[in-house]
């Protein structure tokens, strides 16, 4: 990884070094464009391959399981976006390492390094196993619908602590669906459109003071599971809609397979697919 | 009543069959048309003659009291609209018959043929001795104003019972003042058009999973007297507002009958309407 | 009913007249003595026979569903502990007459004859339906777990409204299990000594004022699904514990039948036994 | 002062006579030709010159510290709004006089008059030491940033008093940053345009019964720390947005200066600002 | 006033010099002995004479309102135990002086000395017109019962302020009726045995962290308007109770006087008594 | 590990084997003989020497993080009272393997195995940076004091998870300072005594349900900053009190480190202690 001499002088953009992790996913392909208005050098990294690094960029392959990798990987950054780690359920030695030991390391470096604010991928999967009959404040209690939405509880109470001891900063962003478009109906409800999830990074990254944030990423649909309101400080009104996709799923009569908690929860097929088990031996 | 014998194979509706009952009420009249989009079989009830029946339509004119009628009446429903009974203030007696053991006899009627879901006319006058300085969420304490609100309230809980006992699912919806336009300054703030009376009756068909639901059934008039965040995985989003119809009510300096208790709770004239006297003995 | 003459110069009790209704009840029988000590004249009623009756009582079998007997019944009386009506899930043609219609006659009767307070015998059944695992304030939304406990919510309800319009304040007592002793492992929470509910009733009635107050009755248990906390007004402090019953159900393991409501829900058999089919022909 | 004697038989406002106290004041000058459509007659006082005194007008320069002033300016009132007094940090004795002393002669005048309502200018330093990372509803606990907004929460528990006791009605308007534009960033999130200030003023004149209402005087900025869903019934509308005016503050990195309490608390500069030390000796 | 030179070598208690106002009221007289077992020096102050000077003691008469007096009093203080003021409903002018100018003397001077907590006697007055019907918490909204109330509002506020801008500790203790024995049967409620009331004191000025608290200072009578839970924090047990003087106050039937606020409403006759005019002229 | 063929059928213990992990600890060794009324078998484990084994044990010395032996640990238990694992600050690298990898390895394989409930010690550490001016209750937001707190919470959540998932009941114990005695001020106020431990694991094992609960493990201390109301339906009634060694530590005027963090958060020192740095390199 090389660190860009970029004339700081030249430059009039509000951060000089922005860091993005998980680069190279669904999500990290469309922020990664749009960072290059707010900082000079935007820093890009995944354990996947990461294309074409352009002139404002640096980019460097790490696995967040990697302490040293990390620490380096933190150093000379302003604020982090951090979307890497594994955002399915997965067995759980790979959350483990991914999204545990991972984000155990972003946060430990990035304080050493003293790093003032990371803008974390939650997910609506930390609350899933509240009922979709339900709309959930920022403060609802957190209830996990597998192991992957373990792991995100583990980052904001991780993080919440980080905050409280040492001043670090973080948004949670807890990520409904951001797809280019809802691929079920319950993905009426969680879509996010990529226009609104770079205005909800956009926000998280200049609002002036954050403190422990939690907000849910998600578009302003029709119906809706959750309630921002106590998160209107982060200045956040979503542009988007999923109404216009509404027409992909025509309406039918409500399920009548009363036993499916697929269809009682939030977190839909997720709540029934962990734990998943290895695929290689635990040690 | 006749069982219509429609050709299941060319439907593409949601619904084989509704049940509409008060069809020849106020609002029945309304939403009666509307339903034709969503089910093959419409069937209609009430207590008073039901004008011309199409050729979608089953009719029946039913006294709710009637349990072996409503038995009947209840037959092969997938889902009802129960619009019927009295919808003002009344004698006991009257109210009792079509309110409570009316309302048991659907209730009882529905969950032995298995139907899955009621939408429920409740109605603003559950919750009218609120005060008019106060905003109601959808969990507000039962506040009748009236015998008519006190039977609301009974289905309110008997029909939390069927969800809580056999999963048969209710949406009560809490309905203002649904007419062509309001009639006093007070419906400004209870004003429902019947535009949005029938989406709200569309979303409360097709949320897949509603459980017991309570929602008040307001248009987006400027002043609001209650807040619907909780019932937002309706996903009811209002069209229409009173505002075009303030200039009817020209503004005025506020009222200075301090003791006058219609001014003072969101029930308005229903405060004290009642207890009415029995026009005929009671037994 | 004759109306006795007491002198009143000579009497110093702080009631002139109480009426007790269901006083051939389990719980009425605990009462009624209990009341002497209050009221100059005690006013004993019930549908079944009252035995002897003492000096200073006047006694009264009535039909609560009789409109007109309890008009005369509530006549010239201060206030009344309504005990009344049926205290088990029965047909719902039963409740009815006993809960709904007797208990209307009730409050139309007390509101015309002046009568300032009435101390209701709700039950824990009109939130049955809350699990075990939750601890309910005097708040908590009503949840009955029968037919028996939605006409109990009727009667919460109905007493509010005549409190909101005419200032005719009640105690609604949610009386858990009050008998000589628990009979099984379930009524150790719930469980109400008669010491306890008699000091329970003289809260109630000397209370200066309770407005619509709802209270749980239930004696100072070791485990507890109620709070009593937002009703501490009223003074009521149990004396007595389960505690001492404990010995009579051994500890065994938990309970494994995941399925089973009666286990689930603080209402235990009774969530089961609701709604009764009619032992007689509806009419 | 000299009463008009407007032909009221020609008159069709809604309020006879209006009364302005700070009407020489930055709000006052917007407010002031607003209120002409209201009334009859406007009264406007000050403590300094008023300018031009209209047809409609009666003007008065009052110290409102003067008890006796006060109450002759009270006379034939219907309503006031209460600008006057300082709107600043200031002296502890400054404050004292104008908005302790002076807010408690308005009251006591108001009530000995008969005056029915009162539009209070409160303030959002009332509650400036809340985080910015916190959004507060209308009853957010007290928490002054200075003697100013120790001064307006002592108004709003008067004035609750006044209402609790004479059912004089008061609404508290918490007013964020009215300006012809935003002045530095924060103002962005504090932002009320004139024309949202007018309107909601007169929705605090207009509604029938208001009750002691608090509400937040801000528009419909994008990044919001405070929720007036509470005070939906006042039916207030803001139609403006700071967001026109974000361009003035081009975004930055946030702060670092984590030890500035400026920055991390709702009333900004005021957080520092007291108490002030006298300019003259205290007495 | 003089400041006694006592050999601190030998002193073993807790607290070198406590300051104690009001030393010469009702509970000023009852404090006074004890806190010589938890500071060297005692200084006394009251605007009444303040009897026999213990040789541990420091004694000066003072009016709150003096701004060079009070400077003069505070210094040199670790902690105050402030009961100085007017503790009944009176003349505004005098609270203004007493309460207000005095309180903010008091706290001004405070935070100049470095001083680092004060116990400051609140009142239940300042919640006084919440109904008799409600248990408060520490958070339940103001609502003073008169000028006097509105007064202990303002201390809690600028308390609030001086903790949240200088960390200037306060515990507001909500007093309730702290004689030898209740005077009245509403005193049974608010009573505060001494001892109790000397055991809060001492709770209040030990607890190694108060931050800006709220507790209602009560003994553990049967009747309950208030829930210390909040202040739990603070150790607080009351040791007494009201209920060896319920003999004191018979039972009796519930008031009929429903109109009359004093036995609505917490504050009792409070709740009638302001505001006062004042006995001189107003200046 | 041999599994014990106790005669059944001479058996009355309500368990027939119960499972406690690290026994070898400090409340392993006070729980262990009392788990013998409660089960025919005690299997016992530690990652240390387990000493003597009695002949209703069972004894196997299991290292948490390696699942196949945590597998076998499990077979055949009814319950598990969960003590094992790091209980102080430690590096990340060791709270990995036994907190986070070793719990989820218990709960895995209590998930296969069949296992209905397990008792889990979490600590008042997983809310630790609250401040010690709050009283908390059991929904109280998770405010982790360090890694071990971290962790923790990780297994609040985990078993949140397995309990909405599978069912697996959890009964989370925020144990605070269970020894002998209070070692410091501060633990008068989180002491539990070994007594008041037992009986709390007691009431968690047999109260019939409990689903997925959190309840603060201290004894009846004078202080509370937690407030265990919610749990009431495990019947934990403490019968202890750190007041007897409140003698130990003698009343100072409270601390003046105003910036001292392990005095202002309930975590006290350990609010400091972490995040630890590695003993041995990470991998």
């Amino acid at each position: 990884m090389t660190d860009l001499n970029v004339d700081r002088s030249a430059a009039k953009k509000p951060f000089r070094r922005l860091l993005l992790t998980g680069a190279a996913g669904n999500l990290g392909k469309q922020l990664r464009p749009a960072l290059a208005q707010w900082a000079d050098i935007v820093r890009v990294s995944d354990i996947a391959p990461l294309g074409e690094v352009a002139a404002h960029e640096e980019a460097a392959v790490v696995d967040l399981a990697d302490a040293a990798a990390v620490h380096a990987l933190l150093e000379g950054v302003d604020a982090v976006v951090h979307l890497g780690g594994i955002s399915v359920e997965a067995p759980f030695e790979d959350i483990l390492e991914a999204n545990i030991r991972g984000l155990y390391n972003v946060y430990s470096s990035a304080q050493k390094h003293g790093v003032k604010r990371i803008v974390y991928a939650s997910s609506n999967h930390a609350v899933g196993f509240h009922p979709v009959t339900s709309v959930l404040g920022t403060d609802a209690p957190l209830r996990p619908d597998g192991m992957y939405g373990v792991s995100k509880c583990f980052g904001e109470t991780l993080s919440r602590y980080y905050f409280d001891r040492f001043g670090l900063e973080t948004v949670c962003l807890r990520i409904g669906s951001s797809f280019e478009q809802p691929k079920t109906a319950r993905m009426l409800v969680t879509y996010l459109s990529y226009r609104d999830f770079i205005e909800l990074v956009r926000c998280s990254l200049f609002t002036n003071r954050v403190g422990h944030a939690i907000v849910y990423g998600v578009s302003n649909n029709r119906t809706a599971w959750v309630d921002n309101t106590n998160a209107a400080f982060l200045g956040y009104r979503p542009q988007d809609s999923s109404a216009q996709f509404e027409h992909l799923f025509p309406p039918s009569a409500p399920d009548t397979r009363f036993d499916d908690p697929t269809q009682l929860y939030q977190g839909g097929p997720f709540v029934l697919a962990g734990p998943m088990e290895p695929k290689r031996e635990p040690k």
